[in-house]
């Protein structure tokens, strides 16, 4: 089959083995996938990971050892737990220790012609809910991970720095909560897709143009720059006794100064992977947007010019359709 | 007045001002003081610090613009705040950005005959509370900051890293909830302390230790060992999703993997001052054993001995009496 490949560079595969499924798996025939800041991490050295890219996709079953999944149209989570282990017996399989991640770690990615999957990782797509939709619940279902960790509170200021794609998904989850919420960017295209809806934006290159703005500190901080210079304004922006929440996977080790943590008893929380049911009724409910967020779609074939769009600067999501 | 004063090194001062008290302020007689490794740190240079040394302390009050404090035992919190700001409003006056800090921030210290402080610092001291135990309230508190900031709940695993005067009040209080306590450190002696109270304690120097006892990762981690090299194995003690409670603060800038923090979605928690008031209920119930965290005590005349014995490997609490 044809694949994407990065097997310490990018290529595509036209002879890629098709991938059979075992038992409890299925076989999906990938209908859209999306490119992830992750993925372009990954071409970096992030993880190390060889195989075949992607993890954000929408699909339709094609076999399975459960019949009853065939024809389905999915999407998919992308950790593979052990189950068995004492961190999937409590409840945690997002981190088994003995985990594949889907296009990321030890399994085979979805920009694809076809991909395999675990049966319990698959959920349905309702018909409310588009294709082009549903390639962002994987993306949404991270925005949706930090109102799972952390309670934001309606009455609370809330700053999501960072416009790019995980920024503005974060920055519509968070305005229907009712939070005063004001989301900075470098991007005035960007920034005005929320704009647009109403949620309020400033366009700031640096900390000059935020003093200058006079931007006071939030009780709530959203670091989704994915650059490291974010975080040390991020940290600047959390009141005393605040709470910032870091969403950026860098390959790369990033600065913190501890003891000014300690001395404003800073809160940081860690946030990844989220959960995909909310994220389907979202989207199913027009609560949040994503047609906006698409910059381009390219066919499988060209999926090398679809990489160099997603790197350009100022590309929101690009997607490759199967 | 007799003073320990830092101005640049360490000395004793018998002629230095004896301070007067203003509006809601009292001019309290130390009757014994403590000395924190913060004090230590602040010979290092740490805040920058000038004038009479020392936050922990006990005394008698002398003078007050209210005549009802007048003769009363009392212990002080260490933080003036303003009182009128957006922070002190929001009644986080610990945090007022207008604040100074006894003995370590533009106000002077305790460890002098005498000291000033804001009459709204100052808790009554009940009588079934010694002198000797009033000395380690403000520490104590500090310890109870973690329980007032974080839900530790009766069934988790806690790891208490560091056998210092802090790791060993943090290891009291901790073990009040019912909590599957573990304190881990590197004297043997200082562990017995906790171990003679019941408290599970395992002798580690470093992750070799560690490894060769199969210490599984914990819910949450209290890092107090005050040593930057104590982070890395605080991390590493931390399940996925767990809680890292920072309480050292040190004169460096500390390195910690933030990678690592957002994929095992970690939540670190900086952790200051506490509250005073359930720290002398704790130790008037006889809950929590200070006597055997005192190393040695000192008259003021022999302060400069007395920060000697202080700065000594393995030792605890040392008391200046005035």
């Amino acid at each position: 089959m044809r694949a994407l490949v990065f097997d310490g560079e990018l290529r595509v595969d036209e002879e890629y083995p098709e991938p059979q499924p075992g038992p409890g798996e299925a076989l999906v025939r990938v209908t859209l996938a999306g490119i992830c800041n992750t993925d372009l991490e990954i071409t970096r050295g992030y993880m190390g990971f060889r195989g075949v890219l992607g993890h954000e996709f929408v699909g339709v079953v094609e076999q399975a050892s459960d019949p009853a999944w065939i024809g389905r149209r999915v999407v998919g989570e992308i950790n593979c737990a052990c189950g068995v282990c004492v961190t999937c017996r409590a409840g945690r399989p997002t981190h088994c220790p003995n985990r594949t991640t889907i296009g990321i770690a030890g399994h085979d990615g979805v920009i694809a012609e076809c991909a395999v999957l675990p049966l319990e990782n698959l959920h349905e797509v309702p018909e409310a809910v588009s294709d082009r939709e549903a390639v962002f619940v994987e993306p949404l279902a991270a925005a949706l991970e930090i109102t799972e960790q952390a309670h934001v509170r309606p009455t609370e200021r809330v700053i999501v720095l960072g416009d790019g794609k995980l920024g503005l998904l974060t920055a519509q989850v968070l305005a229907l909560t009712g939070c005063d919420l004001l989301v900075l960017g470098r991007h005035e295209r960007k920034l005005g897709i929320l704009g647009r809806r109403g949620i309020p934006t400033l366009q700031v290159h640096d900390e000059l143009d935020l003093a200058a703005a006079g931007v006071a500190a939030a009780d709530l901080v959203v670091e989704c720059t994915g650059r490291p210079e974010g975080l040390a304004m991020a940290r600047r922006l959390v009141r005393p006794r605040g709470r910032l929440v870091l969403k950026s996977t860098l390959h790369a080790e990033s600065p913190l100064n501890l003891t000014m943590v300690v001395v404003d008893e800073i809160t940081v929380i860690g946030s990844r992977c989220g959960p995909f049911a909310p994220a389907l009724r979202l989207l199913a409910l027009k609560l949040v947007d994503v047609e906006s967020l698409i910059d381009s779609e390219y066919p499988l074939s060209e999926s090398l010019a679809a990489f160099r769009r997603a790197i350009a600067p100022g590309a929101l999501k690009v997607l490759i359709s199967g």
